[in-house]
């Protein structure tokens, strides 16, 4: 069968949708292939006693402003992550503490460790407020910053365990990969794309601030009603010449548009068969850009009991595999549902155990934070996004060393008809929704002025 | 249609035709699936001026003795690469001098350089010796080994500007990357895995020893003689389940076998659609090991006239985009051909110019390191291997750093029926027709076991 459209959108996640609503707001047709036989990429809705959870993408944060709006606009409404009402549990060198869970508060190390931290931290940002996010190659001191790992620079800027602990794990549970696989250059330009590095870390004020009722993926849902969307249309080839473009399923279905935008994560944009072939650049630039790696797991109990010993569900902590772990009960706390990332080499590790050891190992870490009741949950449930073909690893791209500077000015660049959206493309919020919605119609932008 | 055989090989480079080889020599059936319309992959003979050339792989060198034996089997011959009878041009720091072309020979540079020199080379080759190439990332030290880039230890070991300047001159012309790229404990294993670093560059006694009369793509074509080799038959699906495993091609063809060999570069081997999917670890391994970037550029002559200067024609410049230089003459040097690699960094910038912008740029490197004779050439080719849909990138993969560590133990597993070859699997002589051949047989007797 052939279809015929101005547009075609690749993936039905929030990029694209954000793209093909933006255009069919202007008058345009626009078709979404969508591989899955269900909109939402990234997001996905998923039950745990007969609750709402988010397997994927959960928080909306302080600086998203197109995301609230189109929360608002959409008729959703949000509510608070868990916070303020407890304490957030540090679990670092064997040692625990609880520190307040405002934005600014100080954790319990020891003085030297403090300061260490505090000129880290202020080392940091400043770095990487000299960075422009829309072209972090053009500073003048990309290559030495792109010439080394995020880890390089954390061995020689802390000096103590402690101050180097709170690093990797931050990029952990930012990135969803080791401090090792990332470009310096590509920490800093992640850092200013979000504002500052207690921005990403943080809850109130920060990129974990707000929750969506119903689930993140109710956006998705409630975006994609009344666009053209075509589920379980898994794209294997994008042919384009003087006439226009064709695009071909893996069902055998043929569509053919004036313009197309790619708008799947890069590592599967790679994996089309473009006809004429992308520049040598372009698929150079494919293979340089891999997914995290990371696996949520989730807990259910009668109550959020840790609440009544004055924690908040958030632990952060050195020793995995669960690193970092919320507070992801319903707004009522109707029961109780704690949530733990498993990410970067830990998770490489322990995806590899069978089902019952990584269970154990994961309730273990619950245990270590919030004592005896969190080992025997009503429930337990996980999502590993790097074994969903469709995704193949999240939260997103990171770049290793050498890739901004080599291929990061081809990037957003159109190949004639073909174009690329998603969170990894936008300069602004890049990795989260809001870069999402931001890249969708900044695309959408493109595409409407070339047609 | 279907057809039927033992065994599978996907991919008629040497990897490949090693394995189809020996499996057919202990008389299993195999059929080898090959993308193009010729065998050889990284292999492949060119013309220029009516005299063969190779546009890809060339040399054969010192300790590469499944080589040597397999090219005197199949009735070919070899020949010295132009070395002895003419001096190494050095061109660094805006400075150029000359060296004596033999294994160990000492560049002209400052006693303060030279001592830094030796000093990193000796600090580096301690380094490499203790990693073992079957599993570097078993090494006490691989984790932070494995968390810098090889740029980073280039920095922190050597002190002089020539110091460096060879190190990263030296990880071009081995990686076709920048050390910016590479993992120190990467660039550790390669060193392991091909005897040191001085074999690698060297010529003599190095791995560009030897060149093969009529091309080394003789031996690709030599080695498939009787063997079944399907051309023209891009892979787009590997399915396998109890009963076997079926290969479709992208022209509709489906083949079934009891076992099937990948044997086409990793992130190649990470576009197939595998049914069922590929564990999580092994598509994201595939994420991480992009291929270098490389063109050759090919120049000739009436004559050598650079031996009649005393030079070799080997260059060696830290000022592009040419960095590289052979001679690569036919062996009766009827006429002078001069081959220039332009790699890494500069030649993802250069790759984007204008035909004749590109040209000019090489034609004036040539000129810089062998007189005014060289801007003219009678003839010109370039092959940039980035731009080839069936290899996108060489010589080979590239780890990054954290991936040997994190996904090191996974790249020569087996999964059920689909194992893997290719210079890139090689312990020993790893990115080699060497490492090619001998990944290549160690996979068909694996594959033999499991028959």
């Amino acid at each position: 069968m052939s279809h015929q459209s101005e547009v075609l959108v690749i993936g039905a996640g929030l990029a694209g949708l954000s793209a093909a609503r933006s255009l069919t707001d202007r008058g345009h047709t626009v078709i979404v292939l969508e591989a899955r036989d269900r909109v939402g990429g990234r997001l996905e809705g998923g039950v745990l006693d007969g609750q709402p959870i988010e397997l994927g993408g959960t928080w909306i944060g302080e600086g998203h402003s197109r995301m609230y709006d189109l929360i608002s606009t959409l008729g959703l409404s949000t509510f608070r992550t868990w916070n303020d009402d407890g304490e957030l549990l540090v679990d670092l060198g064997g040692r625990q503490s609880r520190m307040g869970a405002r934005k600014g508060a100080v954790p319990k190390f020891s003085p030297f460790s403090l300061a260490d931290l505090f000129q880290g931290l202020t080392r940091f940002q400043r770095l990487a407020r000299s960075v422009d996010p829309r072209q972090p190659w053009a500073h003048r001191k990309a290559a030495v910053w792109d010439g080394q790992t995020y880890e390089t620079w954390i061995r020689r800027n802390l000096r103590t365990e402690a101050g180097r602990a709170y690093f990797r794990v931050t990029a952990e549970a930012i990135y969803a990969a080791d401090a090792s696989d990332l470009s310096l250059l590509h920490a800093l330009f992640y850092t200013a794309s979000n504002g500052d590095l207690e921005t990403l870390v943080a809850v109130d004020k920060g990129a974990q601030q707000d929750r969506v009722v119903g689930g993140s993926v109710r956006i998705a849902e409630t975006l994609a009603t009344g666009l053209d969307v075509r589920l379980g249309r898994p794209v294997t080839a994008v042919a384009q010449d003087d006439d226009g473009a064709t695009v071909t399923t893996r069902t055998g279905d043929s569509y053919t548009a004036k313009q197309v935008i790619v708008a799947i994560p890069p590592t599967l944009a790679g994996r089309i068969h473009y006809v004429p072939l992308l520049p040598a650049w372009r698929d150079q630039l494919s293979q340089r850009v891999p997914a995290g790696t990371v696996t949520k797991c989730f807990a259910s109990y009668p109550t959020p009991f840790w609440r009544d010993d004055g924690l908040n569900g958030q632990a952060v902590s050195d020793c995995g595999p669960v690193k970092i772990t919320f507070d992801v009960s319903p707004p009522d706390a109707g029961i109780g549902i704690l949530m733990g990332f498993v990410e970067g080499g830990d998770g490489r590790t322990w995806q590899r155990l069978p089902d019952d050891h990584r269970r154990a190992q994961v309730l273990e870490c619950f245990r270590r934070y919030f004592g005896a009741a969190a080992s025997d949950p009503h429930d337990y449930v996980e999502k590993d996004w790097s074994a969903e073909e469709f995704t193949r690893g999240c939260y997103g791209a990171h770049f290793a060393p050498g890739v901004w500077t080599s291929y990061g000015s081809v990037l957003r660049e159109p190949v004639d008809r073909i174009h690329w959206a998603g969170a990894e493309y936008a300069a602004e919020w890049s990795g989260y929704m809001e870069g999402a919605v931001r890249s969708g119609r900044s695309t959408a932008d493109e595409v409407h002025d070339a047609l």
